[in-house]
């Protein structure tokens, strides 16, 4: 165990585009934070590019090695693990077997690799004893691949349900509240970089099949070819639609579901999966969920729905995510009881009366004039302005006072009651709290 | 690692309150989902109890020995693991120190103990390379504990803020919802078994104080000293309050909250964190979480936020939560790369055109008499019946037809719609959608 921990960890990464370089950026700047979560440094070796160039070499650490050639990284001995972050599928598979072959752990954010062609991946990594982590490639930042495999793993899952594609839900949102038609939300998502030249993958649904793909191996340990994956996409969505399921409650959301089927007869089960638009009653918070975000449901009969929400993608958050994979593997041989390997540090303390705020505040005062007045002075000398007051109907001759100020301090806040109090209005204590 | 993975993972159970009662009966029940998951048995071969009984030796596994001895589960050099279910600080305390001294991995969920007195168990722990796990002890059915631990690693976290004590909030729901005073609510959920007769822990924040003083650690790798926590509760909540702050578009919730603050100057961070009352916006996820419910947002400036929602407790969740801590305790010294041991099979698939569901409809028919009553003779046809029907204004002789079905089948549906176009009377192609 110390000798691990004690070298560092060597990293090959292939491709640098915006997630490869977020990546590049987050080794550099997240060096303390990698001390503390795993007492070791990452160090990046080698990245391996189509084209070879001054500038991308410039954006490298000092000592990592600019390569146009995959056997460079797949076949270093001092490489640890390999990043693979260029996409596609053809080379990247080659990429990941033949590292797999040599011994390297592999971190991946490649759904459409890992959804369509990965069988021998996983085989090939589980007879080597290495790590293949992909926590990247479904759903953005939500944590979904570590909740399936680990806290999850003692549940029957018996359905899970998303909105994985946030380009779809950023148009699908568009068209619900300002009634634009599929062509201009497209339009918009484009110019707001959240939508590709080429949205096929995204809006025609292939994208959250791709990722269903993978939350289905994860949460029943069943393959479903993604070839056979009924899949309806969005580009067909009449607004028309959008605004009488609005009518009857509604919001029209582009949905990955998969459900268990348990034949009670047989005791056999079978798996209903697909994408598609579906009415989902604004009640549920999968209706919630709105422009780019992403969320995941799990229902197990044990532990009932479990909801996750988070940003569907971005090349940072993804870059996160690979970091965090990173991490996994860095200390893979050892413990993870606190998430970090340092002594848990004194936290250095703000104390509660400087906590600021906006704050809600009733007063119960007597129904006479000039109570207003002095509320507003006492709270005046203490800086706190107002943001809002309502003054209520008189409760046998008191009447509450509701306030809701702008932001201040907790100590400002019991000073000015205190000054409250002295006046002798109150015909109750004070209340206020914080608003979050 | 195949002499790990043959022999069956040994287990020392201390408590056999309802969570011990409910693991007992969920590794009798989940053999084969633990043999897909981790590939070895997980077999219970002493069980801890501060009186032996009859009864409770009944409840056990065959060979499962029923003991009064703390030591007998501690220092048996068979056992692997040692899983405390006993609740309360001194004897679990002792038990877990002297297990891990004997180089037992622990599983608990005991968050008194790890908020107030774990120290000295984590440095064990580390010393003695043993696993602590402790999912069970936050957030319930939330997979909190692995998600700050892994797969958010990877960032730098700014805040994390939650509903983290499910008898508050299904108290503070119901005066929201119904009205109620305090004391009424208390009760009814001392009545239907949400909240202790001694509701303390919960209604005055401890219970959330100690979850919260968990996730700082996890979060930050900061200790917040329990003692020093600022924690108010919701024994005096006016039901006034809770109206006011509706009507401003508030909810009131009990919070808990955490912030790092970053001294610009200094470089320095503080920590301001507290249990409190708050009010939420109504537009916040936050505000949404109903009943018994717990939620936690985690906000990083990378990833932005993640919010994460689900049951707040119950004896058969929390067993299930503590079922997977020791799922990972058995495959700890493998990769868990798909969260199954076994290859992954093939599913069994439900083919579209037999999926259940309730579906929109929208026909465009010509704007003429017996139209009507032309679609649903085609609906009823394929046995579909309506749930609601509206006709929509005439857009150029053209009238939207929009139907909500009870449940029916894809092909049906399908079915229905082909006689409809059969009958002449469509303007364009109908559209369907599922509802969820």
């Amino acid at each position: 165990m110390e000798s691990a921990s004690s070298r560092p960890l060597y990293v090959g990464l292939a491709g640098l585009g915006t997630v490869g370089s977020g990546l590049v950026r987050l080794l550099r700047e997240d060096r303390e934070l990698i001390e503390k979560r795993v007492g070791r440094d990452i160090v990046l070796r080698k990245v391996l590019v189509r084209t070879a160039t001054r500038e991308r070499q410039a954006m490298l650490p000092e000592g990592c090695e600019l390569t146009t050639d995959m056997t460079s990284l797949t076949d270093d001995p001092q490489i640890d693990v390999v990043v693979e972050l260029m996409g596609g599928t053809g080379a990247a598979h080659k990429l990941i077997s033949r590292a797999l072959a040599h011994g390297k752990h592999i971190v991946t954010a490649n759904k459409a690799l890992l959804a369509e062609d990965s069988e021998d991946l996983f085989r090939l990594a589980r007879e080597n004893n290495c790590l293949l982590r992909y926590e990247g490639s479904v759903a953005g930042c939500i944590p979904i691949v570590g909740t399936l495999t680990d806290p999850l793993a003692g549940n029957h899952i018996d359905s899970i349900m998303g909105i994985l594609n946030g380009t779809s839900n950023y148009i699908l949102s568009e068209m619900t509240s300002n009634g634009m038609d599929f062509d201009a939300a497209l339009t918009q998502a484009q110019e707001l970089g959240y939508a590709e030249a080429d949205p096929t993958l995204d809006v025609d649904g292939f994208d959250a099949a791709h990722k269903l793909t993978l939350l289905i191996r994860l949460a029943f340990g069943l393959d479903y070819p993604f070839a056979s994956m009924p899949v309806q996409g969005i580009r067909n969505m009449d607004k028309r639609d959008i605004a009488f399921a609005r009518e009857f409650g509604y919001r029209v959301k582009l949905i990955a579901e998969a459900r268990l089927h348990k034949d009670e007869a047989s005791g056999k089960t079978r798996l209903e999966a697909g994408v598609f638009p579906a009415l989902v009653h604004h009640s549920f918070l999968l209706a919630r969920v709105g422009g780019v975000y992403n969320a995941v449901r799990i229902e197990s009969q044990v532990s009932g729905p479990i909801f996750l929400h988070g940003r569907g993608a971005g090349a940072l958050p993804t870059a996160s995510v690979v970091l965090s994979d990173l991490l996994a593997v860095a200390r893979m041989d050892r413990p993870n009881n606190t998430g970090f390997v340092t002594e848990i540090e004194k936290a250095s303390i703000v104390p509660p009366e400087h906590w600021r705020s906006r704050y809600y505040v009733r007063v119960m005062v007597s129904d006479e004039s000039g109570v207003l007045r002095d509320v507003a002075g006492c709270m005046a000398d203490e800086d706190i302005s107002m943001a809002q007051v309502i003054q209520k109907e008189n409760e046998d001759n008191v009447v509450p006072l509701v306030y809701m100020t702008h932001e201040t301090t907790a100590q400002a806040m019991s000073r000015a009651m205190q000054k409250v109090r002295e006046t002798g209005i109150l015909r109750a204590d004070p209340v206020f709290y914080r608003i979050l």
